[in-house]
């Protein structure tokens, strides 16, 4: 939180890579989520419908962690944390194809304001990484569709491994040639970075009071061990000297 | 061959993504590699080693696909067929960073001169990705440095195969959520677009006469059963009308 002696203690020019959390910390899928369901015109509510969709991620990433579900990419558990949603809301009337629309709408998810000048920024000084626990194929639509200059996209399916495994922390490092410690994790979400800190990373915490929309406070809190904390990306690129 | 009959046979419309070989096909390895060496001022001439370094790589993809040797990435591949060269030349003088400075060079390689071009004009109309046999780290790094526009990277690490393996080849499709025939495969090497069409990808074969330099022919001839024949990617994006 003390940004002076976090620049001390981790000397910018050790830096080498930046890797990015995408959902939540990189794009709003909040509002994407809503604006999607509200387009069906659905009895549920975007808001609430977009909340509890994002409520299923960690018990379904849990399921494929515990060993319970074989290695399955985050499309399919996206789809299948859907069909139940459907079924517990009584929704019926969806067809196969709209149901896949709308399952796609997690690769056309939007930019916070700050992101691209962010991101940007960060670009010119960092190889700019993504390491999200969605998939390829997932990450590289949503990319395209939302402009984000990435260097590279890592994800839980280049190491069949999901977040917090310290495979996809220590596999940032081993792909790109750079130590643990000259890769610095981004998240808005404390529980990645904790783990991304046990593998060595150093790390920032980002603010994102929106995540879950403006009906539900964001339970996340910043640990002050965190290397950095900012408010948006620009805020962490200006903090970065970018 | 004939570009009238292969656009009537392969509608432009069902071509979603196009992927493309690198090394040779999208940059020139050998002007690059030439050139590491005779700013290292070897006994043994860039163009000679540059040509010596490219020969031991298809043994060494055989020798992993074959499974006498477990599975390695071709940075690591690339450092032990360097070995050997230095120690068949009687090369003893360098560091070991100089050595790996040397390997790093397969990183560093310039485009072709129509390559970004080419890129450029095809993004517009279609996602286009790598598929190199080359590891992720070299791939993304090789971005950075040559500006190459990829939409994605694929890589022999994502599916721990090397081309010719049918999982590279039909990979593409898998992550991208697209079928085989929605894939044009784009390489300067008739075995590679030999392996995706039994594959059922559509290929493209593109000329470079000169990527082992200008003292040794190419010896690659085209297949006509090839979907498209190319001079250029500038060429190759005009008969995909972009």
């Amino acid at each position: 939180m003390n940004t002076e002696t976090s620049l001390e203690s981790h000397s910018n020019e050790s830096l080498q890579v930046i890797a990015f959390d995408v959902f939540g910390t990189v794009v709003d899928w909040h509002s994407g989520i809503a604006r999607a369901v509200d387009e069906l015109g659905l009895s549920v509510g975007g808001d609430a419908f977009a909340q509890a969709w994002r409520d299923g991620y960690q018990p379904a990433i849990q399921r494929v962690i515990s060993g319970e579900l074989e290695w399955t990419l985050l499309d399919e558990l996206h789809r299948s944390i859907l069909d139940g949603l459907l079924e517990r809301f009584g929704i019926t009337h969806l067809t196969d194809e709209q149901k896949s629309d709308l399952n796609s709408a997690w690769c056309d998810l939007d930019p916070w304001p700050d992101t691209l000048e962010g991101l940007t920024r960060l670009k010119e000084k960092f190889t700019i990484c993504a390491l999200s626990n969605g998939n390829l194929g997932l990450l590289f639509h949503m990319a395209q569709h939302a402009g984000l200059p990435w260097d590279c996209i890592l994800s839980a399916e280049t190491f069949t491994a999901y977040k917090p495994d310290p495979k996809t922390y220590l596999g940032v490092g081993k792909v790109l040639d750079v130590e643990p410690g000259q890769v610095l994790m981004v998240a808005s979400h404390q529980s990645d970075l904790t783990a991304a800190r046990a593998c060595g990373l150093p790390t920032a915490y980002v603010e994102r009071p929106l995540e879950w929309g403006s009906n539900r406070a964001n339970p996340e809190r910043p640990d002050p061990a965190n290397t950095y904390f900012a408010t948006s990306l620009i805020d962490l690129a200006t903090q970065l000297g970018c």
